[in-house]
Order: C-alpha cells, then structure tokens, then sequence
C-alpha cells in the first residue's frame, strides 16, 4: 500500500474500518474449517517464505538504533529462521483449538414454549495495538479470525518491514483460502494521528485492545470511543503462610520472581507470615540475591536479613519489571489479604500454605484476576490456564478477566424459536 | 442525611463511594442467606411501612408539575399501596433466583497437575443511574446486593422523597440482618455535579449503569473513568418472509408493536416480503390503524395500503417509543437483514416464516442481542428469557449483551491449586 498522504488520513482510516465491519459480516457465514485452513496455509506459508520474512525484519535491525531502541528492545524485535517456525508452530496450536463461533452456552424453554439458546458469536471488528514484537502480528490475526472477527492491526514503526512482510503472507493465505481479504488490516501509515482516528470509529470497531506499556493503554482508554480491554500492571505478590511447605515456598518463590523478569505474572512482592519468617527469609534472601535480586524490606524483614535495603510506601505498590522484590513480615492472614487487596494490581497472588482454611479464605478473599495456591505467580497465562494462546492478560472486570483467549474474543446472542407467542 | 453544602461535594461523593467499596470487599464474606434474609426483611418492611412510603411519594408528586413533568411521567412516579405490594413481591421472586456467587464456571486439571477453576465473583461496586421510576431504587438494590456487590444508587430528583423512603428501609433490612450497611447507598443531594465526581472515581467503583433516555446514557459514558452498561436504542424489526403463517405474522406484529408503546424492545419496522405484501399489508395496516398506529411506507408500501404516508430514510433509523410504525417491502431475505444490521440497533429483530433455512440463516445473520423466531419482540426481556429480574437491557456487545440480570452483575477469578508446580 502506498504510503498515506496527511490530508487523506481520515479517509485512509474511514476506509479501513469500514472494510473491516463489512468482512466481519462477510466472516460470519466463514466456516471454521475454511478459518482453519487459512491458518494452516498461513504457517506453511510462513515457512516457504521464511528467507523473505528475515530479510523484511534485517531492514528494520538496521533501522533500530536509529529508533533508539535498547539492545534488549532489539532483541525482541529480532525475527531469526528459527522463530519463523515458532510463528507456524504456533499456528498449528491455533487450529488445534476448538472454534468457539455458535457454541450453545446455555439453553432453555420457557413455561410458554419459546425456547431460548444463548448462543456464542464473534464481537465484530477488534482494533489491536501493539508495539515491537512482529510474532505478535501473526498470533493476533489468527486469534481474532478464528474467532470469526476482523481485525485491524496497528503494530509499532519499528517493526514496520517485518509486519508488512508477515501481513502479506496472511493476506496471500486469505486470498487462497476463501477468508475475506479484509479480515487482517495492517495500518501501514506511522502517523499517530491514525490511532486516534481509528479510535474514534465506533460505529464500525467493536473493541480495542491494546498491549504494551502503561503510557499506551492510558492514552487508548482516553481516546477510545469504543469499549477497551486493558492489561495495566502486574504487582503480583507471593503471600508464605505460617502453615507453608517451607521448601515448596521457597522452590515457588524463586520462580515467581526469576524465572522470567519482565512480565507482568512475575512476583513483585513477598509476603511471609511473622511466626516463620525467621526461618524463611535470611535463607530465601540469600537464594534470591545469589541471583542479582534487589530485596527491599520493611523493619522486620531488615531485621532477618541485613542485605536488604529499606522498602518505601511506593515500593509496595510498584511492579519493577525487573530484578527487584518487596518483603514484608506480616501478622496475620488478614493482614496479608489486606495487604494484597490495597496495593496489588488484581493481578496475580498466590499463597504458600497448608492449612486449607487459609487457602480457602485467601481464594475467596482476594480480588484478583487469578488466585493462586501452592504454584507460581507465572501460571496466569492463558497457554498454562488451558485457554490456549490468548491475545493479552485483562486486568479489567467487564467481559474479559485475566487471559483473553478464542472465548473472550467473542460475545453472545439469544436465539429464541416460538410458534406465534406473543407477550400478555 | 443532611443537605450537602457545594464546597462538600466532592469529599461526599470520595466517601460514599469508598464506603461502597469496603462494603463490597465485606459482602465477599456475606453468605447467600444472610443476603436472602435482607431482601426478605426488605420485603415485610416495605409492606409494614406502605402508609409512610406513599406519604413519601406524595411530597413528590406534589412536586411534579414544578419539575414540568408531563400526566404520563406522573403516573410512573406514583407509588400506590398496590404498587407498594407489588415491589415486595418482586423481592420475593429476587429471593428465589439461584444464588450466582460461587459457581464454578469451569474446572479442568492442566497435565502438570494444577486444578483449574474458573469461578464466579461479584463486580464489586456497581453504580446505578437511573430516572423517575421509584420502584427501580428497590429492584436494583436487591439484585446489585443478591450478586453480592455493593450499589450506590443515583434516582432522578422527582422522586428523592420516595428514594429516600425506600432507602431507609433497605438500610433498616440491612442494620437487622448483617448485610453492610453501605452496601446500599443513596446519593441524596440533587447536585448533578455529583454524579460527574462519581463517574470519576474508577479506583472505587467498578462499573456505571445508567438507565433512561439516551441524553443521561451519553453523558455517563463521555464521562465515566470505568466500564458503562449501555442501553441505548431499540429500533426493533419484524420480517415477515414469504413463508410466513401469515395469520401468526399478524398476531406476532401487533403485539410487537401494540402491547406497549414505549418500550426498548416494541417493534419500530415491519419488513414484508414482496411475495407476500399484497396479502397481507392492506389486513395488517388496518388492524395497526384500527389501534391508532401511524404508518410510515416505502413506495411498494403505499402502493398497497393508502393510508400510509411516505417513510423517510430517517425513519429506518428511528425508535419511535410510540404509536408509529415505519413499513417497508423487500424482495429477498438477503435485503431484509442487510437492512435490519445497517438501520437496525442491534436489540432485538424478529423473523416470522415457516421455511427452516431461512430462519436459520435470519438467525445466524442477524447481528442484534436477541433474535426471535416465530414470537414477539417483546420477549427480549430478563423475566421472558429466563435469567429473573433485570436491571437493564444492554446494547453493547462486552460483557453484557441483552437483558442483564444477576449473572451479568458478576465476574469470575480463576482459583489455581497447586502441590509446587512452577513454571519451566
């Protein structure tokens, strides 16, 4: 597509949407075996063209320091051979997903006869916005069509080349494959002003999702004329009873916090019950700090464990992303509940404990999108949960909590079949 | 409670609605019985205090003309004792509605062991907007309340001594059997500016649901910092295909259109087939005249029944609330739901024909919360499809789509027991 002038942007992305509620209506009457078969064409496709997909990506390496981006940013921008057939690889997972379009959620007949189906149905158009990671172009596009919707992709400019590569074999695959041409739009213009645009066109997008850091999810929910599903922080805690399996704890903890430090399931904060916090923390601590953690620590953690530095009011609401965790000895189960409920995201929070009153009283109680008990923070994920691959984590309430799967991809209608009732 | 000086508001508004979220955070620990027993107790205490809540409505009736309502407005605001009967019955059928806290949505166990739970919560704090109508202050309490969330209810100031009165109650209900008592509050200064600072306070409250005209549903959602519950137009369609029972189709669109007038879900548009609008437009048009409907046609329409008057194409798009139909041939299936998903308001379309493939495909196409077959439009209701009492019909596809009932006043959290799983 050529590149868009100023003065035509509004048209430019008019267009676009528009294209894309009418191939979501045209998506509706698309079989899940002609959905499926897209995305099977889809990976092979990939993978033929594999030499050509790296060459697009080299073009934006070279661009990357010119962007600013740090050496870790380039590394995830990096498409090598080997992760063309992670693309496909996951694709075939996709296809091996159940279609969620017409699931019967519920049925039922009434006292008068009519017989009522909540029946599954796709959302309609889905505007995804994302930043550099281009597998996450691909994964999206076949997420939102295989849920029978279109979507309109809006990924960062520096990953322009590879997305218009990867773009090119999705659409290539629609063409062959019966699946509506405009069912994956790539916005191709870098202006910003055309997120806006599209923002505003909630006549024809249904939902928008973005992913990325908290600047870009704010300014989407402030622009946003349509429904938003976000994903804010992660300050996920990790809560070691005085009940706990010790050594469970300690295995779980070290995972929560290192097993991957940048995401937002990873554990920001440990909270450890008073009465085992003598014999828990200076042995966790210096497992922790082995591996380059920065521990800060209330008075009673720095009373256990002298390498930890003082933690300050914001430390207990901040999700580091990064080598950094927060301890605090706490008195009781409540406190840790409340604890967790005033300074955590309703993320992620686990407990260590065996005690079953204390797991079900930590369950029920706390107010996040996953609770979990005796197993890492990082299972909240929709390929962990059993959801299969999901497009985001939410950390709303509305619609969609926690992974964003096929199902959250969709809503539902009632189909009602009478013989002539009408209402008294 | 006393009368808000200006200078107060936004501290009044802070502490209601952090009231309403401890309060939520307490009714997580309520059981389904003590929240029964409230409305129960709400029930006998309505009955017992009718005398004092219509001396109640009185004060706001006398006040009526001076707010300029018109007879009809006046007649919803009236509480008689009758009415007052009626309110408590409705409680009654609340009582009776499962319980939607706490089932388990989905389970599975993961192949590394983890159980999986996918469970229902409550929203939290919901808040509720709504016009005139006293009865709905009672209504949404108890089922903001049953589905376990704490309400903070907004009612027009033509009824503020009725809500009042009726809050009092509910408080009374909620003092003697154990239920917060800020689960239920009522915002009593008449300042609109109040419900602006609300809107605002998205750390608090989880979702706004306004109800009314689309004047308050606009602004709500121009300024709510959280989620909105939308119910915006119905703009409701009866097709009557060429296979038509054509004695059920007149049944079925008089009382779409005639059983009540001015609400969300009376059909607006009749679509005829071509091959069957000379047989049955000239009978329909005189029975919808007969009841002192107006007729609003397309040419192919005025051809056949003199008394209609040319439709505009404004009319496609138009929820008339009252004694108006606007009527229109088309000469295929196909036409009638391209017209319906691009005039339509995707609430709720009717199809009358007996040929199952076109009712299939009606239903499958029709891009509206509820699809009816072969029944009134009018079905498209809470207590007819099933889910109980309602608090309001949504048009929006996230979350809630259709009449939202004690389900849709909830979420889920997934609980993940573990024996130490951690991620590889």
């Amino acid at each position: 597509m050529a590149v868009v002038h100023e003065n035509d942007l509004w048209t430019y992305c008019h267009d676009l949407a528009r294209q894309a509620r009418d191939a979501a209506a045209e998506l509706a009457s698309v079989s899940g075996e002609v959905k499926n078969s897209w995305v099977l064409r889809a990976a092979s496709d990939l993978r033929r063209r594999a030499v050509e997909l790296v060459a697009a990506n080299e073009k934006d390496l070279a661009a990357a320091p010119g962007f600013g981006l740090s050496a870790a940013q380039i590394d995830r921008l990096k498409l090598t051979p080997a992760g063309v057939e992670k693309l496909a690889h996951a694709l075939h997972e996709v296809v091996a997903l159940p279609d969620p379009v017409g699931e019967l959620i519920e049925g039922s007949v009434r006292p008068n006869g009519l017989e009522v189906q909540k029946v599954r149905v796709p959302l309609g158009v889905v505007f995804f916005i994302y930043e550099s990671r281009p597998e996450v172009t691909v994964d999206a596009a076949a997420l939102c069509v295989k849920s029978g919707n279109a979507v309109i992709l809006r990924g960062g400019k520096e990953a322009a080349h590879s997305n218009r590569a990867l773009h090119e074999v999705l659409l290539d695959a629609a063409r062959a494959t019966g699946v509506p041409e405009h069912a994956v739009q790539l916005v191709t213009t870098t202006d910003r002003d055309a997120v806006g645009h599209l923002l505003s066109l909630s006549e024809y997008i249904t939902v928008a999702i973005p992913r990325g850091g908290e600047g870009l999810i704010r300014r989407v929910v402030d622009e946003a004329r349509m429904p938003v599903i976000k994903h804010f922080t992660g300050n996920c805690h990790v809560y070691v009873d005085r009940s706990a399996d010790l050594a469970m704890a300690e295995r779980i903890v070290v995972n929560a916090k290192c097993q991957r430090l940048g995401v937002c399931n990873a554990a920001e904060s440990l909270l450890v019950h008073a009465d085992v916090a003598a014999g828990f923390l200076p042995e966790i601590a210096r497992r922790l700090t082995d591996r380059g953690i920065e521990l800060r620590g209330d008075a009673a953690t720095r009373k256990l464990v002298a390498s930890a530095i003082a933690a300050s009011e914001e430390d207990w609401s901040t999700e580091y992303l990064g080598p950094i965790l927060s301890v605090k000895v706490v008195g009781s189960l409540d406190e840790a509940i409340a604890h967790i409920n005033r300074y955590g995201s309703q993320h992620t929070d686990a407990i260590v404990a065996t005690e079953l009153a204390a797991c079900r009283e930590f369950a029920r109680r706390v107010d996040s999108s996953a609770v979990i008990i005796n197993a890492s923070t990082r299972f909240n994920d929709g390929g962990q949960l059993g959801l299969g691959a999901e497009i985001g984590i939410s950390t709303d309430k509305l619609h969609a909590r926690g992974p964003c799967g096929l199902k959250e991809l969709t809503t539902y209608k009632y189909v009602v079949y009478g013989s002539g009732q009408i209402r008294q």
